[in-house]
């Protein structure tokens, strides 16, 4: 369905060539990183400015017509796919670096900055912005803010949310409102930024973010500990954490994972191994060394045939940059990659890790597991072949396995990639009945035509609330 | 209005000893640690488990009668005055230290935990629970999480949000809801976790909380920097800031509250003195030394006439308890002791400082300040007599004066104390007509009756809107 009136208002409100209705460039906006979910929207608009972005959303408004806001669509969840059409609104443009102020140590930047280039800025002023998302060099700080993005240096650092204390964003009916500010504390109401954060454009479109900066830190040093036995690993970062260290990266590779980064990186990783751990640690120079030496040490106690630790920073940077490499390494191996991110309290990562190896036997199928070890934060990814449909019964098969053993162990369906399409049936496992109950009421109460980002998040089954307002 | 039946029913529902409804139990009910709010609940019930509590709530609701949630009602904002009566529910029975996990390092407790009790508790296994609001010996933890609880150690570890990661909450119609958990990663929906933090028991009741814990840190240094100019103060926390240090603690004590607490606790401040900035480091012995070295340059610097660092662990507790005793020690000095809460970037002290005095001046009042000056978190206290009108009058103009400068400032009505009953006529100025219609659409959604705390953060002109649900 194609309404020109729409697509003319659209051209009236952001100019002609930031308004794309012909079916190649609508078909470019129809997916994101997650391999199963596709939909057309009916038109793209790339609004350069708060103002025009209000204008595109009122005019939706006006006519009932979806809204899907996007910036890079690295997302792994469908979340930026328009489900139910509409206006995919790409917020691409809006990429200036607005402020980096040195007094405060915050940085307010366009929702369509790319994270790394964040890093970059802010780094060359001796400051640092912890989140790094997988997909820093081409994510945008929007789509970080919409999806809680977490990544590698959660374990000690926290995530996106974390450090977002101020947005400015646009509701469904057009209206602008800022919350929070430059302020280190401020209770006035209920904490609106971090409800939009991780609301995956469901409830307003954020069009500026202000996040608060660190010093950057003196020292940094990277550790490679190689093991024949998975849970060897896996128990090594349970006691490195009880251990009371807190590395600021603590990830893990398992044997399929490994192979596949080796073969694509090249960088030497020792691929008769089972598993490997990869710790990078922070901080003043005493520390760092005190904290991989104390951490070494129990990864050989576990049995951890060989522990290396980086000679420079060049060569941790080549075994951080492998571990990045790891989801497009195993993409290359069959058609289809189903990449999920079950996580569960860092205590229970041998179990989890069990349930994964067990769930992929009993279903036939090739499920390499890589990630953040230390905050629980396990990939499992799946080599598969979306064409084969009794193999991708399978592998739904296998997943809802994984999501309730992660679920039976405390843990979440999603720690760090969203809701959107890939887990909305899941969200009631994790949340009870009254928990959508509670998010389907606020979602009703500031979007009551569900028209930001529809079909995301909410079970298909949940019947939509008509919400009456008087007075 | 004594419903008599109600009474009865909550007494079948919690035990008899545990609801109260003679005069004088009431009336010990009928305030907080905020001076000019009062008002009388009908009953108070001490429920002992989340059941009794669902009980109380369903009971309150079916009659339509409002429930006050209260901890040991520190409060500075009047959060915890039954303003419309009804039920107050206290959770001081609900004080059971449930876990100390020292695996996934997170603490589980009942909200009637005293802030101070988990400090104990964990720090004796070498832990730490960095959040240590002024009120820290005798407030709550459920309290902490309703006002969303700040504190001397702010600067460097963020507040109370910061470690919440699970909640146990019971809603406006009984049900129970479990938000989070022991996940370091979970963005499965909405962050209802955050949204129930510093919602001031408008949303739901508290009944169970997880924080994440830290490990202790090894070393702690304290030092005192002695000023003739209170601006010299101001700058020297700008300067330190923006010289990329953040000291765990950096207080700020004017004349006024220097020569209060010096009377009030002998610990041989400088009586002489403007102002003292009071700093203090944690972290590795290396990292400490160093940075209070570079802070305590800084001050002489910007023209501190003194400058001392504490020899034992001892001394630095004595200053640190000084200033904690900054809000006794004023209120000894007349009838009444207003203490607010002001909140601005922190590269704006200077200029927040002097509409502080100003307003003061203007106004013919006593304003000692003191504060987080490291947050930019000032506690401009006015020290008055609310039984004389005309002097009341003036303190609300100076307050209105100083929020409003607050605000032109970047910065915000209420830092850590916040809304209740004292700033609710002020949100509007921070959040904008559409924030405070998106925070009481949210409200709506979730209380459509405002039974729980009615009366809080939101303006009492605005216009409480019927939400019919269907379907």
């Amino acid at each position: 369905m194609k309404d020109t009136q729409l697509v003319e208002a659209l051209r009236d409100a952001v100019g002609s060539q930031w308004v794309l209705d012909a079916e190649v460039d609508r078909t470019v906006y129809a997916y994101d990183a997650s391999p199963r979910h596709r939909a057309l929207p009916d038109v793209v608009v790339l609004p350069a400015s708060t103002g025009e972005v209000q204008a595109v959303v009122r005019l939706a408004a006006e006519r009932g017509v979806p809204v899907v806001p996007r910036g890079q669509a690295t997302n792994l969840s469908g979340g930026t796919v328009p489900a139910e059409g509409g206006i995919v609104l790409s917020l691409n443009r809006m990429n200036r670096f607005l402020e980096l102020d040195r007094e405060n140590l915050t940085a307010t930047v366009e929702p369509g900055v790319i994270t790394a280039e964040l890093h970059r800025r802010v780094e060359a002023e001796g400051l640092f912005y912890p989140p790094d998302p997988g997909s820093v060099a081409v994510s945008t700080l929007g789509g970080n803010v919409a999806e809680n993005a977490g990544g590698l240096r959660g374990l000690k650092y926290g995530v996106t949310g974390d450090y977002v204390i101020g947005l400015e964003a646009v509701l469904p009916d057009g209206d602008r409102i800022v919350t929070g500010g430059k302020n280190v504390k401020d209770v006035a109401g209920y904490d609106l930024t971090q409800l939009l954060v991780g609301s995956e454009g469901t409830l307003g479109i954020v069009t500026r973010i202000t996040v608060r900066l660190l010093p950057l830190p003196a020292h940094r040093q990277v550790a490679l500990a190689v093991y024949h036995d998975l849970e060897q690993a896996a128990r090594s970062v349970e006691r490195i954490i009880a251990g009371r260290i807190i590395p600021a990266t603590l990830e893990f590779l398992d044997r399929g994972t490994i192979e596949a980064v080796e073969a694509f990186a090249h960088v030497g990783l020792p691929t008769d191994a089972e598993a490997l751990l990869l710790l990078a640690q922070d901080g003043p120079e005493e520390q760092v060394a005190r904290d991989v030496a104390a951490a070494a040490a129990i990864c050989r106690e576990e049995g951890a045939v060989r522990v290396e630790v980086g000679r420079t920073p060049e060569e941790g940077d080549r075994l951080m940059a492998a571990r990045r490499a790891a989801l497009s390494a195993l993409a290359r191996m069959r058609p289809t990659t189903i990449l999920e991110d079950a996580t569960v309290p860092r205590s229970r990562l041998v179990e989890m890790l069990r349930a994964i190896q067990g769930a992929a036997a009993r279903h036939r199928l090739t499920i390499c597991t890589f990630g953040h070890a230390g905050d629980g934060n396990l990939h499992p990814t799946c080599l598969t072949d979306e064409r084969d449909e009794e193999e991708a019964e399978r592998v739904e098969a296998a997943f809802e396995e994984i999501f309730r053993a992660a679920i039976e162990l405390g843990g979440t369906i999603t720690g760090e990639h969203g809701v959107g399409l890939s887990k909305r049936e899941y969200l009631e496992w994790k949340l009870g009945p009254a928990g959508v109950a509670v998010m389907t009421a606020i979602k009703d109460a500031l979007d009551p035509r569900h028209l930001l980002n529809p079909g995301k998040i909410f079970p298909r089954s949940t019947p939509r609330r008509l919400v009456v307002r008087q007075g």
